[in-house]
């Protein structure tokens, strides 16, 4: 089989079929039937080969999670709740099935014991699980809990995209007929949560509602996020996009060839604060400098109410060098990865960075878009 | 042969004998005795091959201009110049001598029709030529003109290192036995010209000095040259340096592990606007915004006295997007391609930015550092 007839397969559906149903393509759909199952794609080999694989069991989905098929803290959470349905069916065939559930449960969490979303997902479950009471009924219950969390997950997505689809708009009327110029950075896209993504949800909106988007998106190295994942799934939605390395975005502002920045984050503090993938911070510097608004776009689970500056407080994870000196990419119909500097230069590789307040237009969540400040906060979270 | 044994071959030395006779590698060097020739380093490979290339007549010049085998315009001028010996020796066995050495001339010229420098040190020969007349001591003059040509450029870069030296020692006193922490944009280095660099000079004469540095090396992409050029000369003169990918220097700077940026430009307007490597403009905006001292090295060649504004007046290459498309880099021995981003992604490839004036803390020349300003110009310049 060639790279592009791997490239075109889609689950069970061919890619076609499947943006047909789905114009924004999902990173995890159900197969509901007699013996429903859930699929998910394979998310370490994009943007060379798309493959999606079947999850029938609870191995299977703490494989998914342990494996990184799937990343992203919603997606995470999401593959674990349905585990869960999957723990509770293989559990009644056993005879102390109580006991077998639970241990399944531990499995589950243990499969990426630092992701908050997945013991998240699992304590919900458990918790449904001991209300409901063990018996035949439980798979079906779990599965449908599993279903609304990952539509609830969606809706808060969509809900982002509405308000961010209103900032596009205002721009679009200036300049009719003319694209809406956007640059984001990373992933935060439909593959990093269930549907829509974050800073892509006002994109996707946009494009569904036939208004003119461009999208310049940054590489992300070290990981390079952006060329494997977001130019990805922009292509699949048929969204007009650009790679740019993330050296360009100055130039790109300086020139007036951006209109507009989305970024996702990884962590908002009370003060508005933004943490998110390594490099935010300069495309924020730059659109500063040149009166281009920047927009962060997150869920309200983002925010972290009990810490103000982001700069001392938020811990930065320091990762593996060897991300720095290596490239993944595809060589000769193969994913290889290259050395590109010396063998005996040694690099540094941080995560993320934090870009201050200061510096943000706005935040854009799933209750409205507020300014980055305490105040901008409790103007949309009155509760918290 | 292993890569390994590669790496130490360098010309006909070992690379610790050249070491030893010139701590900073030159880029160019020659092999002088009864019948002399030019020996350059072969860019193309490095860093992953450290291939060294005999040039022994015009045509071997010719092909190392034209196949970028050297590169960085006095580099080129410089391989021109020698080119010129080479060109005066074969003319001389010709019956039309002169025809033959203007016809040898106009191919040294043609091998790399935009660059500047090339077109200069050929006419620098042959104006040489003329006065000189044509006759068997004609390619010994050439010989000595293109050595004077080179030192000359050599010692440009010398001085601009001891002034930057100074600002490094400024710094030093103040953090007595810890390093200076210089952070470097793509490759002003000794490879770029013939000895010590540009943004290189100041650090090279530090070391040389016994003054603790640590340079960031910034990748630079899409070509790389930091991670490529920046990192291996460093670590052949033992400067300690570390890797970093183009998104961290905001990071850095912001966490105080940044004392000093040193970049070097390829054009400098007079009121001291810099268009340099694509994504300096990003880190003088975190230098700027974090108090960090940012200085651009440059002979004064560069500097282009016609022009004002950087942003308006200087044109910026665009580039095949192949070079954003793809990565090279050594796997399993073999240096080679890979594609990081959807085969149907197309980008988007400009070499260069224009920071502004504002945004640069000084100007560091052979005549000294100035503001980066046309008051700070002329105080250094007067004649101009």
């Amino acid at each position: 089989m060639t790279n592009k007839q791997v490239l075109l397969k889609f689950g069970t559906e061919n890619i076609e079929q499947h943006i047909l149903k789905n114009p924004i393509p999902r990173s995890i759909w159900l197969q509901e039937g007699d013996e429903p199952f859930v699929q998910i794609i394979d998310q370490r080999f994009l943007p060379h080969e798309n493959r999606t694989n079947d999850l029938k069991s609870t191995l299977d989905c703490e494989r998914a999670i342990k494996e990184m098929e799937v990343r992203g803290a919603p997606l995470i959470g999401i593959t674990a709740a349905f585990g869960m349905y999957f723990a509770a069916l293989e559990s009644l065939r056993h005879d102390d099935g109580e006991t077998c559930l639970q241990k399944k449960a531990a499995a589950l969490r243990a499969s990426r014991p630092t992701a908050v979303n997945l013991m998240w997902a699992v304590d919900q479950q458990m918790a449904l699980a001991k209300a409901h009471g063990f018996n035949q009924q439980l798979p079906e219950a779990l599965w449908n809990n599993a279903k609304m969390l990952m539509e609830e997950d969606a809706e808060v997505c969509r809900k982002i995209g509405t308000y961010g689809l209103e900032l596009i708009k205002e721009i679009a009327a200036k300049k009719p007929g003319e694209p809406v110029n956007i640059l984001t950075h990373c992933n935060a896209g439909s593959l990093a949560v269930i549907e829509w993504g974050t800073a892509t949800a006002p994109i996707y909106q946009a494009h569904l509602q036939g208004i003119k988007v461009h999208v310049w998106v940054d590489e992300t190295r070290p990981r390079n996020q952006g060329a494997n994942l977001t130019a990805y799934e922009l292509g699949v939605a048929k969204v007009p996009h650009t790679l740019v390395v993330d050296n360009a975005g100055g130039h790109l502002m300086q020139h007036g060839m951006v209109d507009l920045c989305f970024v996702g984050c990884d962590r908002v503090t009370k003060n508005g604060d933004v943490a998110n993938k390594i490099g935010t911070y300069l495309k924020a510097l730059a659109a500063n400098d040149n009166q281009v608004p920047f927009y962060v776009c997150l869920p309200s689970s983002t925010i972290d109410w009990q810490i103000s500056d982001g700069l001392s407080e938020i811990e930065i994870e320091e990762r593996s060098d060897e991300e720095v000196r290596y490239i993944q990419g595809l060589h000769d119909g193969e994913v290889k990865q290259v050395l590109i500097c010396p063998e005996t230069t040694a690099g540094y590789n941080i995560g993320f960075d934090v870009t201050p307040a200061r510096l943000v237009t706005g935040l854009v969540t799933e209750r409205g878009i507020c300014q980055a400040s305490a105040a901008g906060l409790a103007s949309i979270f009155p509760d918290k």
